[in-house]
């Protein structure tokens, strides 16, 4: 079929931005170059024999139930099992009705774009902000406005100014160790957002695929706590136990719950049930909070190694925002200085980052960058950053 | 959450119809009734040991690889087997690189809608139809126009009517089996089709969950040999290995994967990657061919045992639809007569089946009515049968 038929395309298609991020993956994934470009967990620590045994486990006391058509909700044990987590760790009361199995936090974005936004409706997104979010909600042809996030979480005063000026179906927010910026909300400021969202008809949608992995700080309070009538709950076991099942899920209530089945139903009928049978398995024979500790114990002393580098090598006028957990740390070099400029730069010291460019909607921070730490050791973790600081250094003058 | 936030709804969300069939086979399900409803295929015949070594082996020879995150379009190693399949079961050649793996088929509809649909756009379906597409396609808002089909295939005058007077994205079809008919297009039925077609700026969408289940008669042509310029392929290993993996693909030019790839990364980044690894092996360490005549063996004996207990128990003015393959016969019953009314009647007798009316966009006929003979045993069959035989003349008199 030739080019001749791209004029049957979709706007929506037409629409979408080429992946930049992408690109710079592609570059950055010889094996020559040290790489906090990534944003893939550390796979070393992923329980391979534990996943072995539980897959033989489910065939073998399921037999052919685990390998037919299921139902678009999810598997009730799975779903019975992510409910208990929620009262066991964060004290919140969710029923596994409550609970819709999506394809990761991807499909998420998916099914509620889906069961919420017309063409052209507004909603409000962090800034910077989680690109597959972006990316998937952009399809739907919303009028995106942003907020900023900083090191305490979200700008209250011009998130109450959009909020004045706009009608957003919803707010998406990232409120633990976001990705890009590593950043959390604080106690005070999610109080201070949630009183804010409560006085406009509008949803807040809190994504929290690395809520789990706090290294230090204490656990701050849940959307769904605070404005339960007006909170979406999002999550995954991508970051806590295997991201290639693509198993997360939605929070909802049951007015949005029955448009989410239907948009999940005509999506792809089901999430692939063999593994959700799989993963129930998984966490009734294994202790999540023992595998944490192992994951929270390397990404913890890797983060470390890049802070005391990034001290040690970096120049002055180099600010790193706080982070107690996740993947990621978040780089402002000093004003005026292009992290895209300094990328090509650094892709020839043999050492890779993402510049933030890509994770801003609108006017973007352009001497910003995110650095992972998870899949690098703290040796090498060392090196790259001595390197980086060279590049910056050379820029400086 | 009250339903006092239901207004934030999408109108497309709105707009989709409650699905008739659930509730059919919530009734359908209990033990003591026979039921021809389902549109499952048989589990006794999933190959469970086989998939279980294969699950045993891809974890011992992937390790971690196994269970990270993968690439959107689907792994390399899957596609190249299926395009192989192509190769020596149709003689069609169709790259790697043309192979997007999906959830299922039920994704490959959402992705194409996603990729080629605006609000308002023309699309040709069957009528009556597949419900699973029509659902998925219904939330892209299109403008469906529908084409009659019988038991040669498409009818042609009409579907050169609908393009005359319309301008629609693709045609969907399943020219092998139907979902719900059971019909095949003939030889000359696809020529006509794929000429008509060919003439008109639109593509076809060519299904085919049920091409590889042929009890009898020969196989015929794909479109993809007679306009590949204009067609857009479907596949899954639902009905021929195992649903519950959720693995279906596209194969799509050049111009509409870029799209296609965007879609699906938007949509939940990648298909379960342990599972499409699963999936390989399995097809590189068992013949599908020999799995699928023990399918075949099973599904023809009851397709035949339910064409014999037709013929001996129904009456006459009852016509049942030619079919060399698949899941389903199609039965119309006499003029005037509904199905709708006729279920509850079967029901009280313990049979149950799908009524016409929800696979028909537009007026339906309501005198007709599916039945599945995959999953019950032939002298079951014979029994449901005489059973409803009673009903059709009982509502007769």
């Amino acid at each position: 079929m030739s080019e001749k038929n791209s004029h049957l395309l979709s706007n929506r298609i037409k629409s979408v931005p080429k992946s930049f991020i992408r690109e710079i993956l592609k570059v950055s994934n010889h094996s020559d170059i040290i790489s906090f470009a990534g944003g893939l967990p550390n796979a070393s620590l992923f329980p391979v024999s534990d996943i072995a045994q539980a897959s033989a486990k489910v065939l073998e006391q399921n037999g052919a139930k685990a390998l037919q058509y299921s139902n678009t909700e999810g598997d009730l044990s799975l779903r019975n099992l992510i409910a208990q987590r929620y009262k066991e760790k964060q004290g919140i009361d969710v029923s596994p009705e409550s609970i819709l199995i999506t394809n990761g936090s991807q499909q998420a974005f998916d099914l509620i774009a889906k069961a919420l936004l017309n063409e052209g409706d507004d909603i409000i997104i962090e800034n910077p902000g989680y690109l597959g979010a972006i990316q998937s909600f952009s399809l739907y042809q919303p009028n995106m406005l942003t907020v900023e996030v900083n090191d305490n979480g979200m700008d209250v005063a011009q998130l109450e100014n959009v909020l004045q000026s706009s009608k957003p179906k919803f707010v998406y927010a990232v409120p633990n160790f976001q990705n890009p910026t590593g950043i959390s909300y604080s106690q005070e400021n999610r109080e201070a957002v949630a009183a804010t969202i409560d006085k406009y008809d509008t949803l807040l949608i809190q994504d929290d695929p690395y809520g789990e992995l706090r290294f230090s700080g204490e656990e701050k309070e849940s959307f769904y706590s605070l404005i339960p009538d007006r909170t979406i709950m999002l999550g995954t076991f991508s970051k806590v136990v295997v991201p290639s099942f693509r198993i997360g899920w939605i929070v909802a209530p049951e007015w949005l719950m029955d448009s989410l089945i239907i948009a999940k139903q005509a999506s792809d009928l089901h999430t692939n049930y063999f593994s959700q049978l799989v993963m129930s398995q998984y966490l009734t024979d294994n202790s999540v909070d023992e595998h944490l500790e192992t994951i929270i114990g390397l990404y913890s002393k890797q983060r470390d190694a890049m802070l005391s580098a990034i001290e040690e090598y970096f120049p002055e006028g180099v600010t790193t925002a706080t982070s107690d957990g996740g993947m990621f740390l978040w780089v402002t070099l000093p004003e005026g200085m292009s992290s895209m400029e300094l990328f090509d730069d650094a892709l020839e010291s043999k050492v890779a980052f993402v510049p933030g460019h890509p994770f801003y909607v609108g006017e973007p921070k352009e001497n910003t960058m995110r650095l992972s730490y998870v899949t690098v050791d703290s040796e090498t973790i060392r090196e790259g950053i001595k390197r980086l600081g060279k590049c910056i250094k050379n820029k400086m003058q």
